[in-house]
């Protein structure tokens, strides 16, 4: 590999070195995060079509000038309608087994492929295959990502004394997300999540016109973006003096989430991680009231590989980004849940996130 | 039809009045929007199943709480997985002929989903069908898109005379997006836009630390969240003496808006509006400048049926709410657009965005 390949030209190098294991001339990809790890264009409704030799992107008439700019290393077709653009630029060449992603073009865009292509070319599904694509993180990832974590949580630290009873948790979030722009990010991850007393029980709430009340416990679930990498956070405060029962499933939680995060490291399968944390907080007997998986990978997608669940099977390699996030909700009282952001290191991890996640009382 | 039946049994019900006619037993959803049309519920990850007597929504354990709240006149159904969760209800009942979105599943959800369900059950694409399902806009619509649409005008207006030169795009950005959610929209449509100089010749510019430079005009194209319905207007403005050039495309490009504006009814081809802003373009020799379609539907989605472009055979009907915006791009030197929200009535139409769109000259 020269030295002064890029990251995005080793990504593609190492994608098509595997279409021959794969038995394939050619892959087909539209997926927006997939396009934007590959070749650094961020716009839409395009498409990047690989094969040994050559790398095309498609786009249309809005994103010409910007791909040309952005990919001056690849060659760059204007299109004027996404499918027969496809068929047009397969039919170019004679790759005749081409890979797409499943898991990205939908049936509809699937049969019309189907019938625009010429006789010679046939669609495989791959969706395993390109599964962990984006997993393990490069250093030029990893450096976005903690960015990402540090504007996130310096954002929420800087607004923590703003939580006061009267406050409404929509102010909140708009808080928290105007700062983390000012401080850099492009954006949110996801729409932030403020949920305060009976609503910190769902576990995606949307901040609401709720004023916080003494005693509430507050969900604060957010993160930023830097460069297209979103980091993943959520922080359980409380205000005032909160209820007993809360503060002892807070301190199983913290401790569910420490063991599951001193678990991580190259090798682990993913549903172990699970498991540790699902036995702690069966061991204070609120296993029964966490609702969702322990975690999930992060990158370009807040959401992405691996999962960390009961039945992930997945494991865990150096680079790779995941949360760890386990949580404890009661219908109608409060919920709690405490997340990092966390990157797997060969012989452990280091936590990227940043806000502190022992218990906070605000008076 | 009982006067105290929702918004969402109106629409259910219109939705399953047609399934004799397309041959189906059953409808299988998991569109995001299509869901929250068809329910309230705004949540991810969910399917709604609905028969002639029966509607079910299958959420997954994060979203139980709030399903139960927000939609109490639906079965509610707790699945682990979407896949498997669909497969057991549908197992439920004696629903042969399913029909679903084949525009929202992806192929492997569908290849899944035919592995998963019994040999009684047949999947139906269904795509022309329920591509106008949400494009006419009811009351309690309409209201939501005003309101959007309000919000947002409201908040440019405010933040205009801050334009000055030395400002930088994403500050702008920033601001807009902030007043709009001050004043109660829950977010934005889309990332907002702000390209000033030569970036506003990308029509999908991403809002940078470019500072606006005297004589730039600066293209802002934003819209705001309000109960999940989205606004999407464009201004074009210019900071101090802009070039001649500029000025005298952006008298055409707002005619081509105007025409193309007053030729809105209910029965008007949407092509025959694409051609009226490209002929008016094409008089001042700006046509071929202009690289996208004239308009779209708008609604829970910011792009949704029908298309104002040159090969759209849709006609437009009372309710629809559709998006006017021509615009010009001249790489590396300026560009200009021009957009308006309207709202298509028998007889006419009912411009619901409020920003001026004569030409403003910031000094």
């Amino acid at each position: 590999m020269p030295p002064e390949a890029t990251p995005y030209a080793r990504r593609r190098s190492r994608l098509v070195d595997r279409l021959s294991d794969w038995g394939l001339d050619a892959l087909l990809l539209t997926g927006e995060a997939n396009l934007r790890y590959l070749t650094g264009f961020a716009g839409t409704d395009a498409a990047l079509l690989l094969t040994e030799g050559r790398a095309s992107l498609l786009v249309d008439g809005r994103f010409l000038t910007e791909a040309r700019e952005t990919v001056p290393e690849l060659e760059i077709v204007e299109i004027r309608d996404l499918i027969e653009g496809i068929a047009a630029a397969l039919a170019d060449g004679a790759p005749a087994r081409v890979g797409f992603e499943s898991g990205v073009l939908t049936v509809h865009v699937h049969q019309r492929l189907l019938a625009a292509l010429g006789a010679g070319v046939s669609l495989r599904p791959l969706f395993n295959e390109l599964s962990l694509l984006r997993a393990v993180k490069d250093e030029e990832e990893v450096h976005c990502m903690q960015k990402a974590a540090e504007i996130a949580s310096s954002a929420l630290q800087a607004i923590l004394p703003d939580l006061r009873p009267g406050i409404a948790e929509r102010d909140i979030a708009l808080e928290l997300d105007f700062r983390m722009r000012r401080q850099g990010a492009e954006g949110s991850s996801f729409p932030t999540i403020v949920a305060s007393g009976p609503q910190s029980a769902l576990p995606h709430a949307t901040p609401g016109a709720r004023k916080i009340q003494p005693g509430d416990g507050v969900v604060i679930d957010y993160g930023a973006v830097f460069q297209g990498y979103r980091s993943d956070e959520t922080c359980t405060v409380f205000v005032g003096d909160p209820d007993c029962e809360a503060l002892a499933a807070y301190a199983q939680v913290l401790e569910a989430q420490k063991l599951a995060i001193a678990a991580l490291r190259a090798g682990v399968v993913c549903r172990d991680v699970d498991r540790i944390a699902r036995d702690a907080l069966r061991r204070g007997g609120w296993e029964r009231f966490f609702s969702h998986g322990t975690g999930h990978g992060v990158g370009l997608d807040v959401h992405e590989a691996p999962r960390l669940n009961a039945r992930s099977e997945s494991i865990l390699e150096a680079g790779m980004v995941v949360t760890v996030e386990p949580g404890v909700y009661l219908p109608g009282r409060w919920g709690i849940r405490i997340e990092d952001m966390v990157l797997i290191r060969a012989d452990g991890f280091e936590i990227l996130s940043r806000a502190p996640k022992t218990l906070t009382l605000l008076k």
